[in-house]
């Protein structure tokens, strides 16, 4: 069982951004930058491209409704979204406010406290529709 | 006018791997690994999640299909998937044949010669359905 399926059912905490009945959207505990969100699929999947065209599709779609929220919610040059998935294998799409490309590179992290997430997690989930 | 749509209306050459009314696809010349394929929509817009949810959605499908024919043309352990921005101001979608982190952190990069591109360009299109 992955550690994403964990926090889906509830045995881990996360800060929530947006969830509905196939996917899950949370803050990244380890961001790149300030808002950087993980979008999951509630299915365990390893890999992106073996969901179905189908499930891929409302994982894309509701990428987007995420981006939408936190462009709003934290100011940046723009939403850029990253699918790798070499240490979990569960698919998660980052979206992260990006600034500079070391945004996009998994280099280089910020520390948020405890406040901060939930405070982040709070204004993205208010403007997600 | 961006390098893109150059490439698009023919007025620059490209490796191109699939084309349709509204999307092309082509292989980056300075690839991060072998096979590093940008999907482009033939609309110049700047950045992904201004596309209108209709227009993004075909872009994911469409990029979708490029990254199909992508993993059976290059072996790798995955496909991994990148929008970022920041120097071309032209929507463009990264799907890169990855095997090590290092593969999406647009670093380290491989030199092809002209028909290394060709013969890959070929063999993803061949696969692409």
């Amino acid at each position: 069982m992955s550690i994403f399926t964990k926090i889906i059912n509830g045995d881990l905490p996360s800060y929530k951004v947006a969830e509905d009945d196939n996917f899950i959207a949370f803050l990244d505990i380890n961001p790149n930058a300030k808002g950087h969100t993980l979008v999951v699929p509630k299915k365990e999947e390893n890999k992106i491209f073996d969901l179905s065209k189908e499930e891929y599709i409302s994982l894309m779609d509701f990428s987007y409704r995420v981006a939408k929220a936190l462009e709003k919610a934290v100011p940046c040059n723009r939403i850029g979204m990253s699918v790798i998935g070499l240490e979990v294998p569960h698919v998660h799409v980052h979206l992260i406010p990006t600034n500079i490309m070391a945004d996009m590179q998994f280099t280089k992290k910020v520390e948020l406290t405890n406040q901060e997430f939930v405070a982040l997690a709070e204004s993205i989930a208010s403007n997600f529709s």
